[in-house]
Order: C-alpha cells, then sequence, then structure tokens
C-alpha cells in the first residue's frame, strides 16, 4: 500500500500580480517562474523529494519525508528572495490524486488563488511513516523519440508527437488509476502511481499508442521517498533500454524494512 | 506580411549525458534544464526576443533582432557556465513552421542530437529587416480559469483541461495556419502567427471549445520584435477581460515605418 | 566551549580551467562563482548552517548540523549542474581557525588546488554533538555608516573605508583569538569566534578605530547551528541599534540542553 | 586619453527592509545578494560592460557602450524579479574616479540610500563615443598565489594576504591615480584605470610588495569596451606567465580607429 504525501505549490494572488500596475515583460515572468520551480526543486530535492513545474503558479511536488518545519522554512526562503509569495496545502492517501484533492482544498478553503489578502496558507497532514513501499514512481519515456522525431521533423512536429502522448496517458492514468503524470522534458514523463500490476502499465502503454499512435516504455521503482523511487525508476528505464522491454520493475535497494 | 526569425536550441547529445555515467538526480535535471531557459529568456527576452521552454533540450525562440553575434554569444556564455553546450538552427519565413523547419534541418544536416562528436553548430538564416508588420504574437488565456478550474478542483483535474485546451489549440493553429502555440504558465497560451483575421482567430477559439470544453480568449499583437508584438497582445487581452470580448487586436505603438 | 565544525570548500583545478583552452569572459566567470556561492549558500543555508563566499574558488563554511552524507550530496549537485566539481575538507575545534587549519589540510594532502588530477576530495572529522554553547557568531557593523560615508562620498571611497575596516578587524580577530572574519555586503562582518567576554570585543572594536578609523559595534549570539547563533547576533546587533550601545549579547532561545 | 563611463547601482532603501519586519536569515540575503549580482554581471557582461559586486547593495559598472535605455531595461527586469529596486547614477570621465564621484552623486542629490520614498533614480551623463582607447584595464594576480598560499597554509590565513595585497593595492591606486581596483575572486584585482604608463605599473607593484609583502604582477589591455579592454589584459597577464615579467600590455585587436 501507497502512503503518497503530495503538496500543492500555489503563488499567491499571481494572476493580479502580472499585470499590476501594467502587464510585466514576458520573459521576466518566464525568468521568475523558472527560477522559483528550480529553488523549489533544489530545496525540495535535497530532501528526497520531487517537485513538478505542472503550469508554474500551481506546481506540485511529492514530499514524503518533508515535514511542516520543512514547508515552513520553504515559504520563509522563497517570501525572503522574491517579489511573491507561497501558499502550501499538504495530503496524504494511497491515491495520488486524492491526496492532491486534500491538499489543494487545504488552500482552496483558505481563500481564492486570487484573493488580495490570502498569503502564505501552509495546512493539511503530515505523512509520519517511512517505508520502501510508500511512493510508486513510475518514469516513460517514448521509444527511439531522436529517431523518429528529434532528427526527422522540425521541432515543433516533434513536439506535438510528444504532447499528444503526453496528454493521453495523463487523462488515462488519472482517471483509471488516480495516477498523476508530469512531462519533465526530452520525451520523459515521470508518473506518481499507486500499487499497479505489470498488465496495468502495459494497457496505459497500448491506451496510449493506440490513442495517439505515441510508443512508449516505462520503468517502475518504490520507495520511501521520491528521490529512492524515482532512481530505481530509472534504472527500470535503462533495463528496458537493455533489454528491448517495455515495462521493468526495480525496487529500491533495501533501506528500510517494509511495513 | 509577417517575416518571422525562428531559432531552434538543442543542448547537445543531452539525452546520453543525463545518463552518464550513471542516471542523475531528477531535480538537479530539473533545475539545470530550468535556470539554462531562464537564462536564455534573459538573454534573449533583454534583446526584445522571446524564448518558450517547449522541451527544454530543444527550445523554440523568436529572434528577430539578434544577429549571427548575438548566436555567438549566447553559445558562448552557456559554454562558460554549463557542462553542456548548445545547437542553434535559425531560420526566417512568412509561416512560422517553415522557419521552424529551416531552423531545425540546419541543425539536422550537421548530426543527431545524440551525437557524440557534434557540438555547437551555428547555421542558418538571419532576417535584416525590420518592420511593425514582421511579427504577430497572439495571447491567448482561458476564460474565469480560476473561478473555473483553480478554485474548485484538484490542482491535476484544473492542470488537465488546461493542457487538453493547449493540445487542442496547438494542434489547430498548426495544422490550419502554420502557426506555433506554446503553454507559458497558469492558463496562458502563446502563438506565433502569420497574419490572421479576426474570424481565423475566433474560428480557432470555437475549434478547442467543441473538440475539449474550454473556453478561451485571445489579444492579437504586432510589432518589429517579439517583445513589441507579445506586449501589445497583453494589452489586447486586457482589452477583452475590460470588454467582455473573446478577440481584440492591438498594434504596436508607431515605433518604425511599416513596409 | 566552542565546538566550531568548518568546511573549507574548494573548486578543483578552477586556476587552469579559467584559461584553457583561452581565457574565459570575465563576466560569465562573475556569475559561475556567484551562483554556485548562491546554491551553496541555499544548500548549507536550510540545514542551518552559513558560508562565506570568501574568495569565491574557496569558500569557507560553518556547518554543524550536516554530516558526511550532507557533504556528499552538495559534491554530487553540483557536478551534475555545473562544469566544476568542488573538494571538501571538514574539521572541528574550539578554536575556528584551528578548525580550518584541519579542513585545509584534508584537502591540501590529497593534491593541490590545480592538480589537474584531484577531484571531489571528501574527508575530516565531523562533529556529531549538538549544544547551545558550540557556535558563538559576532555580527559587526559600521556605525552611521549610511549617513558617513555611502550618503557622502563616491561609492569607491565609502568603500575603501569600509574595506580598511574589514582588513583591521580580520587580522586582529585572528591573531588575537584564531576568529574568521567575513564581510557579508554592505557594512556588515560576521565572525566566527570562540568563547569571547565583552571586554575582548570592545578591544576588538578599538583596535579597529585606533588603527584605521572606522569605528564598529557589535551583536554577539550563541547557539547549536550558525543560523540559530548569527540570527541571535542579528538580533543583539539591533539592541546596540535600540539602546546606542556598542557590544551586546543574545543568547539563542532556550532549544537544546547546554553541555 | 581615456574616457570612462561608471553606474553606480544601488540597492534601495536595503538596510531597513533586511531588517523589517524582523531580520531575516542571512543565507537568504547572502543568496539574493549574490543573484542579483550575477544577473547584472549577465546583463552588463553581454552587452561587454562589467560589474564588479563591491558591496553588493552598492556595486560598481563600467558601463562603456550601454545607454540610457540599456539602464532603464536593466532597471525593469530587476523590479519585475525582485523583491527590491535600483537606483543607478551614470557619470564619465578621463579619471575613474571622477566618474564615479559624478555617478554617486547623482544618486545622492536625488536622497538618501536609506530614504524609505527614493526609488529607481536614473541620471547622469551618458558617453557616446567609442574608440580603442577609451577603457583601460589593468589585472592583476599575486604570483604563484597556489604555490606559497592556498597549497601551504589554511584557507584563511591565505585569504588575509590576498585580502592585505588587495586592500593596499587599492588604496595606492585610487590615491596615487584615481583608479579603482575589485577583487574578483581567487588571487585576481581588476582595476579600471586612466592612462598610464609602464613605470607607475611597476610602483604600483613595488608599493604592494614594500608594504604588505604580496607580490603582485599584471596585463594591461585598452579598448572600447570592459570587454574588449579587459579580455586584451588577460591575455596580457597570460603574456606575464609565460613570459616572466611583471608588467605586460596588450592592445585590443584593431576593431575601431583611435580618436
Amino acid at each position: 500500500m501507497t502512503n503518497t504525501q503530495l503538496t500543492l505549490i500555489q503563488i499567491d494572488n499571481y494572476g493580479p500580480w502580472t499585470v499590476t500596475p501594467e502587464p510585466r515583460r514576458e520573459m521576466d515572468l518566464q525568468t521568475l517562474q523558472s527560477r522559483l520551480f528550480a529553488d523549489l526543486a533544489q530545496f525540495v530535492g535535497s530532501r528526497d523529494g520531487y517537485v513538478f513545474f505542472t503550469r508554474f503558479d500551481n506546481m506540485v511536488a511529492v514530499t514524503n519525508g518533508l515535514d511542516r518545519t520543512d514547508h515552513e522554512l520553504m515559504q520563509e526562503s522563497i517570501r525572503n528572495r522574491y517579489p511573491v509569495t507561497l501558499s502550501l496545502g499538504v495530503g496524504v492517501d494511497e491515491v495520488p490524486v486524492e491526496a492532491l484533492e486534500r491538499a489543494t482544498e487545504e488552500i482552496q478553503l483558505a481563500g481564492s488563488a486570487q484573493d488580495g489578502d490570502r498569503r502564505e496558507v501552509l495546512g493539511g497532514e503530515f505523512y509520519t511513516g517511512s517505508a520502501t513501499g510508500d511512493l510508486n514512481i513510475a518514469h516513460f519515456d517514448v521509444n527511439d523519440a531522436t529517431g523518429k522525431y528529434t532528427d526527422r521533423l522540425n521541432e515543433f512536429d516533434s513536439f506535438i508527437h510528444i504532447e499528444q502522448g503526453y496528454a493521453s496517458l495523463m487523462r488515462h492514468m488519472r482517471e483509471a488509476h488516480g495516477a498523476l503524470s508530469f512531462f519533465v522534458g526530452g520525451d520523459n514523463i515521470i508518473s506518481v502511481c499507486p500499487s499497479l500490476t505489470e498488465s496495468e502499465y502495459r494497457s496505459a502503454i497500448e491506451h496510449v499508442e493506440s490513442e495517439v499512435g505515441v510508443e512508449l516504455k516505462v520503468g517502475v521503482g518504490t520507495g520511501e521517498s521520491a528521490h529512492v523511487a524515482g532512481f530505481a525508476a530509472k534504472h527500470a528505464l535503462e533495463d528496458c533500454r537493455h533489454r528491448g522491454t517495455d515495462v521493468e520493475f526495480e525496487a529500491a535497494p533495501a533501506q528500510v524494512s517494509d511495513d
């Protein structure tokens, strides 16, 4: 049974801020958003969590191992260095989308994303356990993306194929399993999943291939933190490459006893 | 008639680098990719161009106003500060996807994205003109995204709606007009377009609404640079908000004579 | 009795790298150095340590609370994102300069700073205790720097005064007490000290005033980490401002029992 | 005859901001200061200028080639991305410290560095010429710093020697010639000078050796921009290394006619 702790990271009042008193230079907004994400990736990543840029004004993080004090420090450090502040909602559940539902509600109950008065919400449930089976991370990539797309089509047509593959996978995984999938660059998609069988991963791959014609393979890892599970998934994906297979599992090295 | 100069920015040999000698921590890759994009956004943006993160290992930039020397400096500065290098291909055309086709070919002809020997390609055509009508930038956003999605659904379901809207718009704009569309965060999509009529923008909006049920509005601007055209588009989008309309045009303030 | 754990952070083979194959643009080197320091400030700072930029290719960090695994992660993250690597030496002692002596030797014994083969040294002693009295941080600033210098002289002459004050204080504190002092911007100097009396701090202030004519005041804090001690020092410095005094002590809030 | 355009970059109201409503985490301030400097180094550096971190809340830049519009953009970009704003004063003179005197006055006349109402001053004189002889940049470094200090002493004692050398050189160059000298990391000091003879550079080196016992060598370059002059100085310094000399001059490659 998985125990996924997810944190929703939402920039307070961002929409209004970007156009007040006047619209701001787009490249400055892109720079701000990207560097904010990068700082959160380092903060959470150095504690073995994952952050996904998602919509940049709203980001989803897998924060098993980060407690309330860590979340307070995250808010404080951003407050000290950026012209915006963050609200954080935290939820825990066996099914990732349910954990995110709770995390999101923590913030929504406190006020709108565009509420001029709502600042630095911090609330929710923090998971205090730590077991190898807590997290399942699946790392998908597109078969021979370089040969089929990057070296042959113009970049936008390559990009359209990758995006269609992502859009198809994200919907299927959420609807069928409550799993959350995020494009992370190149031809890579990382999904935060409940416990799924090899057959269920194969079905997801077949669904995407039949719906949009994009061929995926996947490496799956488990662990007590996003980094441990995700790193195992990366190695499993390398196994797919070496063995020519579509689905590979790799358990994290034994570090804590299973529950 | 538009004259769109596009630059394809491709990290050399990135796929292999990320797993050699072993896979690297995912959050470090996310940080590297995001900060590289942010640096390019600042470099190009301060010269009035635009960069879109696209797939992060491949990025598309609107570079009217940046010449060969600027592109060489971009490569040199990244070489001096990052563990990776960039290849740049440049193309010019009235139709954005055609310009990108040429830009992409410049790099593809020199070698594969995963060619261990191909480093720092720089080639293509640089546009030397400068006229208000050179670029058309369309800035789309989702009607009342905060009220309909962000404040009501869990963040992933909000995100799915935005992604579906983006996937639909990107395909339609590319197939119907050779326009290139990029999600830039929140509920915003920026498109680089040839000259299109109000009716063609309305058709795009209707297409997305009927295909995936997401309602968009759009501000359109023209200018001799991406920043000038894009800033005019932002103001046009504000007009949509204030007037309750779906499509608004705003010409850039007269700075150079039209051709 | 203090127990100061210091880490010397040295970029491997930096001198040769900056001129190979040719000298590199100076502003790119400045950017690289500053952002590397900023990343280390965040990594160490979020674990309640302090880093001082010192010479940028060699940086001194107060790392009570950071263990070997933390230091390994620091090296790994930099290796994944920068074109250079770091060697780290760690030492512990009651007297800060002695701790730094040991930290420096760990690296020197492994090879020269310009040894083309020496990469990513990691060695030394890690302090495992945690007591309020472990660290003494003194935060000095110049009396009325804004009124006397910044608002009256040209910036370089203001800067010369601050630098002379720093050079005088750094030598005195090191020779008299084995304390290490670092300029941290503005008119601020932070010193890592053994246990010193109010009288010894007054002597330091008098020494600087008589030697170079720069008037300092100081707030002193103690704590089990650099952040706890340093934050107490900042508050003590505010006491100096409000009370018009030259030396103030402020103990850290009781968080752990004294040894 | 040199024509040095210097810009003083001052963060508005920084001292009060760092302690309002309460003191801020020191490592967050260090991160903010360093990254702000790095962004300015990239902005100015990509236009062939130089920025020196100086005191971080006050920075000195050599901005030959940057006009008023460039300075406005610098302010705007920082305003869009940081929690602080910048005031900029610009001055031009044959003697660097005189140029800085004028630049500083531009800001001082508008209000105190800690004036809660003074924001984003921009004033002064912009140099519109461009000649190879406009700037003289001298790049000093310490003879065999690695062998004498870095590989032998603890890092702080190495640092004390470098600092003493810097303090001595900065005072002598300013008092004798109105030149401005900045420590840029490692064992390197860059000076912005009026036209000086080889004999005057030798005197500066002898002065430092006799006053503090630190041996320097220097490469001197001229050019129409800081980058061109400074890069020539770096090459001249390499000549010192290869020839075993103390003072070397290298003219910039002929790019513009001398005046």
